[in-house]
């Protein structure tokens, strides 16, 4: 079966709200390819493109795509098999009042470099042949990281600049191929869009952006009907671990909601008291940084396979 | 040459401060194995012993050995050869107003599980071979942890229960067997002190403990005069990444110094602008969480060896 290709050109999202109107209504265990912009829409070409602040649009996320039967309740399965960059350069940027160190008078604000593709790249070879980007003569690999991707929300309209419980800008790099992200669905059809991706970022996206570029996306989406554990927030099976995730206004809100979650989690697997559930969660993994430079911060709690599965 | 042996029972510490007297004068490149007492003297043997609150002294950390020639602006380097368990059991408890989830009424405080050891430990044989630890049932790997190591202080006096510039309660994962920590000196001899050990722990440490045990740890210490870059707070070298170390009251404050910290490395290293490196750190390794229940938190920013080097 030939996958379908929904593109941003298809239709593109700012915002996730409770209401969504889809640009394509897939099959439950459909196979699709997303392509995606840039998060800045392929406006900054050229280290001379500055930017002077962050636009009010900002992080297309391709979509929304309304998976058949997803409905309130359920829990929506994205695979992601394969992230591939679809053009021949990124960039990697500061703006003026963004970013971790915003405030060091030794920083440029703004700044930008242009990080080309060397190798690989959107010849679909994917994993480990995927390539370099160049960053002022060093090869960096790319291993890509979808930053935006979320569904329809309980009931805020939230900008795609910001990661809650519906997903959103989670900049999570273990967001990628190999990975499948589990949402709760909130909304009739679930309403996944995805954008924002990256050729690399580190754990912390500490400048305020990764290697911004445009990537093709290949995914399956499934649901999960009564789901054995109810997820407030999504969650991540990489194949190594499963991890939970957790946006909040400080770090500390955030790692206590995310190992809040994994206790959920291995008190239903292990049949661990929720004290014996918060001892193991101290041995085994650990809290993570996904991102600290959104207007909520985003972490993780890793356990490895070896101790969790999810049970979807 | 025969290692000497410091151990608690030679002296041991519950505060770094700028005063220190050595129970051990070591000279510059002496390899040495150090024995620690767990964080709670031995005193936790049994899942009915419950702590009822953090005791004042905690955290007893064998030493202080002063290192010949090691004088304020050096660098003390101290090589972690192997840390090996040193005890049958080790214990991972709860205790009241004390861990992230403290407030959550489904978590008992206090608690405490016994994790006997299994295979391995004491044995020397180290590394992949250290065996197991059991809790409830479940096998969970040795991979130990040296959870407070530090030097004497500039001025204050801290406790070995809080982490700072130098080093203390730092509960962090990549203190082990394979790693160099370096420290900057701050008093004349350094004044190295380190205790605290667990048989596991996860990155967060969330419950406030991993699973403490007394342990043998083998180290070369040496010092590094005149070090091209002069750090202010600890640095570790894993073999597979360089990494900064920053405490501080928030999260957010502790990964803006570790960012920071970082940034004088990738400027030293790579001739970078402090622009580019902040823009370079934002797209290789990352920020990291140490643990997030000491009287301050404490973050890593990693950065993988392929791209950064230390100068010593």
């Amino acid at each position: 079966m030939t996958r379908e290709v929904v593109s941003h050109r298809d239709g593109h999202v700012y915002e996730f709200g409770p209401e969504m109107d889809p640009v394509y209504e897939a099959a439950d265990g459909e196979s699709l390819t997303i392509e995606t912009v840039d998060s800045l829409n392929g406006e900054i070409r050229e280290e001379g493109d500055l930017l002077d602040a962050i636009p009010e649009e900002v992080n297309a996320a391709t979509g929304p795509i309304a998976v058949a039967g997803a409905s309130p309740g359920d829990v929506l399965a994205v695979e992601i098999e394969d992230v591939r960059v679809a053009e021949d350069r990124g960039r990697v940027l500061t703006a003026p009042g963004f970013g971790l160190l915003q405030d060091d008078p030794d920083i440029d604000h703004p700044a930008t470099r242009i990080t080309e593709v060397e190798g690989g790249g959107a010849d679909g070879s994917g994993g480990d042949a995927a390539g370099t980007i160049d960053f002022e003569g060093i090869d960096v690999p790319i291993e890509p990281v979808i930053g935006t991707i979320g569904v329809a929300t309980d009931g805020e309209t939230v900008s795609t600049l910001t990661p809650d419980d519906h997903g959103g800008n989670l900049d999570t790099t273990d967001v990628t191929g190999g990975t499948t992200v589990y949402f709760p669905v909130f909304q009739s059809g679930a309403m996944l869009a995805m954008g924002d991706a990256k050729a690399a970022m580190a754990d912390g996206e500490m400048c305020g952006t990764g290697a911004e570029i445009a990537t093709e996306i290949d995914v399956t989406l499934s649901v999960i009907e009564d789901p054995a554990v109810s997820p407030d927030r999504p969650l991540l099976d990489t194949g190594d671990a499963v991890k939970t995730l957790a946006s909040a206004e400080t770090m500390e809100e955030a790692v206590e909601l995310a190992n809040g979650d994994m206790l959920d989690l291995l008190t239903h697997h292990h049949g661990f008291s929720r004290t014996e559930a918060y001892l193991f969660s101290s041995l085994v993994g650990g809290l993570e940084i996904s991102q600290v430079v959104d207007p909520q911060v985003t972490a993780r709690n890793a356990v490895p396979s070896d101790h969790l599965s999810l049970p979807f």
